[in-house]
C-alpha cells in the first residue's frame, strides 16, 4: 500500500525504515515542513518520494503523523477531511486525550486510530531513524472502539510485523500514566542536568568524576525542546500532579538526610528497590 | 605480592577479579564480616583464600577496603596499626574527606592512598562481580601529597594494568564534586522510583508503558540501601546542598509548566541540551 510519513524526524523515519525491513512491498511518501530534513529523509531513504502535504493525504491508504503534539491536532483533521474513504489515519504523539477529543466530531472519526508506541530515544532528526526502534516495544491504541475494526486491523498487522507489543487503553488513563512513566522521567533528567550545569560554573573540574551511573540518569536531558515543551503544555495538569508528587519524595529524602537518620533513609531507599519488579518486567518484554 | 581484598562485595571482587585477569602472579586473601558473602566469593574465584581481619592486614603487601562508608575510617586506623613497614592500604569509597581526616594524626599516614573508582553499577555482593568492571573508568586518588611516592607509584601500576585513568584531587573537593555528580543521581533515582511505585497503587497498570527511558533514569533505584544510606550520612552537607539545588530547578521546570509558557520550558531544556557536551565527555572516555 501507499503509506504517507508526515514528519521525517526520528519517529516518523524509524516507523518507515522498520516497515521497509520487513515487508518491502509498500511505498512510502513522506512530507516535513522543514526543508533541509526532507531532503535528507530522502537521502537516506526513510521515504521513496517527497509530496506536499495535500498530495501525501488524499493518496495515501495508511497516513502516519509523526509530528510534534502541538500540531497534530490540527492535521488530524486535515487529514480526516481530505483522506480516501477507505484510507486509515493514525498518529504516534506522546499524547492521547486532546487528539481523540478533537477527532470525536468529526464524520470519518472511526478511520482514525490512536497510537502512541512507547519507543524514542534521547536523539532527533532524520539522521537519528533506524529500522529497530520499535521491535519488541509496546505499542498503546487508544480508544480503539472508537475506531472501524478493519482499521485497527490493518495498523494491528504493521505492528506485529514490526514485533510490536499491543496494548489498549483509554485515553485519558494514558495521559495520566504517560505522565509518571515517561514524561516525569524527563523533567528529572533535565532538571538534573541544569543543576549540575550550573554547578560547573563554580567547579570547573566537576565532570571529570561523572561515570555511567550519572550518564544513564541524565541521558533523557539530550532530548529535543521542541518535542518536549508542546508535551508538557498539552499533558499539563497530569505533568503538574507527577511532578509535585516527585518535588515531594524528593523533600522526604532531604529531611531523613538533614535528621542524620541512616535508618530511615535506609527504609526509604529500600521501598524504592521494589522497582526491580517493574525493570525486570520491562527488560523481558522482549 | 599479597592482596588483602577486605568486603567480597561488587566492588572488591570486581577488583580482585580484574586484577587476576591481567596480572595472574598475585596472591589475593579475603575477609567478609558476612559468611554467606565469604564462601560465595571462594566458590567465584574472587579470591584465593578466606583470612580473618588480623591476619589480612599483617600479612599483605596491598590491603584494599572494599567495605560500606560507614565502616572505612575505623577498618582504616585498625589497618594501619598492624600493616608491615612497606606495605600499602587503600579503600574504595564513595567519599574520602572523613577517611584522609580520620588518617592524618596516623604516624603511618603516608602508607595510606585514598580511592575511589568511577566504577559500579546497580548490583551488589559478590554474585555481581565481574573482571571488566573498572577497565577504562575513571580512579579518583585524593591528597596524594599525604602518601609516600613509592605507595601510590605501586597503587598507579595496578590501576594502569586495569586500563583505568587516573585523576588527582583535594578530598573535600572530591566530596563536593560527588555528591552532585553520583550521589545526587541516586537520590533522583530512588525518588523517581517511590513516585511511581506510589502511583501504582491507585493506577495499576501504570508500568504497561514504561519504556526504555523511564528504566533508564529509575535504574539506579535498584542500588544497595546498605552502601547508600551511610553514604549520604556521611557526604551530609554536600548532599543536601545538591539536594535543594535539584529541588530548586524542578521548582522552576513546575512553574514553567503552570504558567503555560512553552517558551519558557523550551529555553530551560535548551539549556539542559549542553549535557550532550559532558556525556561525549564521558561517553569518549575509553
Amino acid at each position: 500500500m501507499k503509506i504517507a510519513i508526515i514528519g521525517l524526524g526520528h519517529i516518523g523515519g524509524s516507523f518507515s525504515l522498520g516497515i521497509k525491513s520487513v515487508d518491502p512491498s509498500h511505498y512510502f511518501i513522506g512530507y516535513d515542513l522543514n526543508d533541509h530534513h526532507s531532503k535528507t529523509a530522502m537521502k537516506l531513504g526513510l521515504v521513496d518520494e517527497l509530496v506536499d502535504f495535500e498530495i501525501a493525504t488524499t493518496t495515501a491508504d495508511l497516513i502516519v503523523l509523526a509530528t510534534p503534539v502541538n500540531i497534530i491536532a490540527s492535521q488530524i483533521i486535515d487529514s480526516l477531511d481530505r483522506l480516501k474513504n477507505d484510507a486509515v489515519l493514525i498518529d504516534l504523539g506522546s499524547t492521547k486525550d486532546l487528539f481523540c477529543q478533537t477527532a470525536s466530531q468529526h464524520p470519518k472519526r472511526s478511520r482514525y486510530v490512536a497510537c502512541h508506541p512507547m519507543a524514542g530515544t534521547e536523539n532527533s532528526g532524520p539522521e537519528a531513524a533506524f529500522s529497530a526502534l520499535f521491535k519488541h516495544k509496546m505499542m498503546i491504541i487508544c480508544d480503539k472502539n472508537k475506531s472501524d475494526t478493519d482499521a485497527v486491523e490493518k495498523v494491528e498487522r504493521l505492528f506485529k510485523q514490526l514485533e510490536m507489543h499491543i496494548s489498549h487503553m483509554d485515553s485519558k488513563e494514558h495521559d495520566r500514566h504517560i505522565a509518571y512513566v515517561s514524561h516525569l522521567s524527563h523533567i528529572s533528567s533535565f532538571a538534573l542536568g541544569l543543576t549540575v550545569l550550573e554547578k560547573e560554573k563554580n567547579e570547573k573540574n566537576i565532570f571529570t568524576m561523572a561515570g555511567s551511573g550519572f550518564s544513564s540518569t541524565v541521558r533523557l536531558a539530550k532530548s529535543s525542546p521542541a518535542m518536549w515543551a508542546p508535551i508538557f503544555k498539552q499533558n499539563n495538569s497530569n505533568v503538574l500532579e507527577a511532578l509535585s508528587a516527585y518535588i515531594q519524595q524528593l523533600e522526604e529524602f532531604k529531611k531523613v538526610i538533614e535528621s542524620d537518620n541512616s535508618d530511615q533513609s535506609f527504609h526509604l531507599m529500600e521501598k524504592a528497590n521494589d522497582i526491580r519488579r517493574v525493570l525486570f518486567g520491562i527488560e523481558n518484554k522482549s
